[in-house]
């Protein structure tokens, strides 16, 4: 999945969302920006870790996520749903990891035409490094932050997050 | 660009990856997947907006941002450069907004081999009537937070991402 133009937007230098604010934006905006740039050079580093250290793509590393909380496994509509992200061919990516013996389809009983999805017990133990060298680099990548520092971010995010939830998806211009 | 696969994802009810979280993850964890359920959550109202009502895709829209702040225009790598993201094809979005009308190519004077990409005045004006919507649109998402609570979010976003960025990227496990 890591093509040339993929590890080069990894390496780039510090351009960002931020750097195409005009000096009259709303302040509301300049917060989108930055929320979004954060995010961007999180998910930038880890995706270069992932890659360095298991040869894992980011799509791949959160679609497995989704699959170690669901020991039951997953049906195909269920996974893309909770994936959440666009672009990514959820079809694909399991096709792959079921090639590498990660992840496997089972029939759903009393359902003739579903399949449903999860980690193989090799699957399973590839996720557990995985997701304990992650849990590592977040913790390095949020040390900038005291311990009070981050309560209160997460605090203001989780009122952010309950205030998006809360607006009508049909508010449209 | 915009799939059928890619509509059910914005339309998707209200699964997120806070949702993957174990009772004894680190709360840098939990932060960083509460930073980026905000960020995929704010991305999948715009989406669907601009889409309704401009049919316009986010990267499309996010490439003539970065064209609108530079009126000489950008070479095709700086433009991949700063747009940050992976997996957006540059070259095939600049090729849909060239049909269209809203985005030229021309030459570099002095490098035979370089293009640059600019707005045309089409596109100069389609995008200030999308820019001023989607700041509309960002002032309302973020309408549940106060004036106060803003300017907290956004200091702590800055500390974050100095820290990020301070980090030496070779820092692998």
């Amino acid at each position: 999945m890591t093509t040339v133009r993929e590890a080069d937007a990894i390496d780039a230098p510090s351009a960002d969302p931020e750097s195409r604010l005009h000096d009259d934006h709303h302040d509301a905006l300049r917060l989108w920006l930055r929320l979004l740039t954060c995010t961007l050079l999180i998910e930038r580093r880890i995706r270069a870790q992932l890659r360095d250290s298991f040869a894992m793509t980011l799509p791949r590393f959160d679609l497995m996520a989704q699959l170690e909380r669901a020991p039951a496994g997953l049906k195909m509509s269920e996974l893309s749903r909770r994936l959440m992200v666009t672009g990514g061919n959820v079809t694909g990516l399991t096709d792959q990891l079921v090639g590498e013996g990660l992840v496997v389809r089972k029939r759903v009983p009393g359902d003739r035409r579903a399949q449903a999805i999860s980690l193989t017990p090799a699957g399973r133990r590839a996720f557990a490094a995985m997701a304990e060298a992650h849990e590592r680099w977040i913790i390095a990548l949020m040390d900038g932050l005291s311990q009070s520092e981050r309560d209160r971010l997460y605090g203001l995010l989780g009122r952010l997050k309950r205030g998006v939830a809360a607006m009508p998806t049909q508010e449209h211009a």
